[in-house]
């Protein structure tokens, strides 16, 4: 049994790359989806495909109807879904990747260092596991196949 | 045609009475739903009720799932979500409402000060709307009734 | 048993007012909604709200997605949809709200003049019942009541 | 991860082909669906199958019951929807996919040109992306496997 | 609690005055819907609105859309649907209602003469009851009261 | 792409083979599904998995709790419905499981003699396609892929 | 707001009079359903109302069928699941109630005596709060009027 | 035509294995999930993952976390939910499992012994089909592809 699994998250660190080696190492049939890492493009990307926008909002909101759409169709092709936080940054896309999962009943495993127990206790709570670690997402997953 | 809203977002500032007065002031038939917005209250609901927990990752837990029980029934209930973002704080849980409204089809207002446009960009471009005061959300609830 | 009815349609000319005035000759129990039908204010309400926009596309996007939102929340308190065509204009929107309708499950009326059947045909066969005129989408609502 | 795109909009131009060439050039493994593009057949098949109909409503609608039929099944197989409208032709079968789409939770990219921003507005608003070019939309499309 | 009630099936008895007095003799808090019982009116429903069609197929096919419509709207408002098979006719319209309310996940009381086990023995193993008489139908949701 | 056909109906005649070969003859890439054709064997499995019952009416509910589940699962893998109705029998299987097929939003091909114009008219209305041969059911489905 | 409340769980003691007279003393705004609580009306329903019945497995399926049908009327009319689990009997049907409520995203507060931890734990993990005594659970509930 | 099925109930006596053998026997192509069989494991795998917990409440709460996750994605991709009762232990799984099925509109096959005709009649009533031996469900299932 194959499965599709989204990385939501911060696009900051290589963790990606961390998870799926760590999936070859332990021969896990996955494939994974996420959201697009490479940063400049991401932001750029409204300009790039649709021309030069009147301001900064209109840049970002250009570059965001082009995200989504990707991880709309990315999104609903997965089986589960992994939302890591790190501890910079605001995140909100990695909480509404997550809530939109939790809402259309994809198992989510939560990633968060323990300095964000209290600001990320609400999503803790409806996910299905709240863990530490890539490592320890990745056993959760490999659980299934045992 | 009286309408349900729930107000998410941050409980640290009046922002909801506000809405409310003014609602009155427009005689909109608007119910106001949100979360609990005595702070302590919300933050010790679970140990208040589930008695003394391990230690402070449990009484976050058991407090979140009281909270998140009350958030699901009124959300519910709801025709309309207003979410608004301070500049201050994570937020983490205004982003998760809004995605779950944005998610079960509810309409979502987004209201966000011009500080805050580049990371919250794609729930910008998902929400129906973005303002950035409560007096516009308003108005954009009232146009309803026009 | 009270119906809530979405007269979706051009809002050049006063057929909404003739079907109000109908329904209360025949004593029918209905509550009526419908798209803003002041056209100048359906046009600039998101200028209005919004503030200026960078040029008209914008004034034209701000405006929709506080239409959009109207028309969302009105459409899910409906209980039935009459969709009416005239000969002029493109009239998108009227077709957009009545395949909104249909998808959501929702019973739909078309209302279009003969010289239309052409290129109204696949909206047509996929509407509960068509007709020419407003007095006839009436008779099929008042017909629930008999 | 292959995709499957629904090409909704006119059939008097050749389009659809630039698509699928693009597509190939692009190596992007892409299935496409579309409405039936032989005008005459398409206008006609109601009769082929079901035998002469009483007059042109009735061809009309026996065509139509197939074309249906047809776009109902190529629909639920498609992830995306890209919805072209040109400056011709009242085009509401496009709107009306274009709306079904958005309602089944399915992408959309809407392909239309600068002249059509007003009276497209909603439907612009309610869609995924907004461009003005085949190409631009199949760069949106690119973009999910970068 | 006020229940409303479908009452699916044959229109050549009168058995639906039956049900309706012995729930206002139980002091039941029901509301019944159900098929237009006028059989004249109902065949003709379809040219009395639309006017004269060319045969017998469009004649019947007009009436079906505007009682389609018309049960559309009253199934959707019921909470429970009686489906009542007698002995004479095809009754495919109640099989076709009973089966609608079963797939909508609504509560299905079949009532049908013992002549019927065979051919009705699917219908009646999917049905959440099945009975003989109106009488054993409205003792089923009395219970509910109880 | 490839479909799957759901064929219900009734099981006296040949029907079955006679639409796959003619699938076959026109390279249609079509699996066919259906109910269990054996019709002595469809009445006793009940009794011949779960042993002798204590009537007839157990004896039936016994057998068709076990057809149900396979049409369930077979209806479920189905792209497509066509539902035939001879001028024999009371049918109101293939009634149930049209019905079902529409309110699963399966597009669904009606089969009909023009002696059952009139008992199948609500059906009829409901159906994307009523046609009166399986030859022309064929013609339908294999215009999907013209 | 007013808000009904399911109350699943074994009907051996007095525990739903207990809920709604603190319910009454909170002067909380709660409708309660639940269950038929007389144990051997509950039992007979069946041959009371479709007669003698072959065996014991037949009076129990009888029985079962009319009280499956009044727990979906009720349930599907609840805002909130309570189910309550004593240390004595199977409860199966307790189980069966809770799990329905949550795959319907209706809230669940599961009530259980600490002896019960180990073989309600998934049940536990998956219901929104899990308390100990009917006075927490009671608790919850007026936290959402708070 | 390939289907999953998943295997709810006790991990005590080695069942899934004797289904497994006879349905390779009986050559068909099914493919079976179901919970982790490994009892200690099942019991521990939270503490292996998430650490040690502050006693056995979170010791059972995390485990169950993962389990639950394990079983939702492993359901999501069932076909068919065969649910096994044993005499022994409470199974509250079991039921859980099975009336998730049930709301998920997954065909169910109950198998339990004579002794629980009475305290599993209300799941029974329910299930598609209720069987005394693993035989008899696989004889279902088998019929699918008679």
């Amino acid at each position: 049994m194959e499965l599709n699994v989204y990385l939501a998250g911060q696009i900051h660190t290589d963790w990606r790359n961390e998870v799926k080696e760590k999936a070859i190492a332990k021969e896990l049939p996955l494939t994974f989806f996420g959201p697009q890492e490479n940063h400049e493009l991401s932001d750029k990307i409204g300009e790039d495909i649709l021309g030069a926008q009147p301001n900064n909002l209109f840049r970002d909101d250009a570059a965001s109807s082009i995200n989504n759409l990707r991880t709309q169709v990315l999104m609903q092709k997965s089986d589960i879904v992994i939302a890591l936080f790190g501890e910079q940054y605001k995140q909100w896309n990695t909480a509404i990747d997550a809530s939109m999962a939790l809402t259309l009943n994809k198992p989510l495993i939560l990633v968060r260092p323990e300095s964000l127990i209290h600001p990320l206790k609400e999503l803790s709570n409806r996910a299905n596991v709240t863990v530490e670690t890539v490592d320890q997402a990745l056993e959760v997953i490999a659980y299934i196949y045992q």
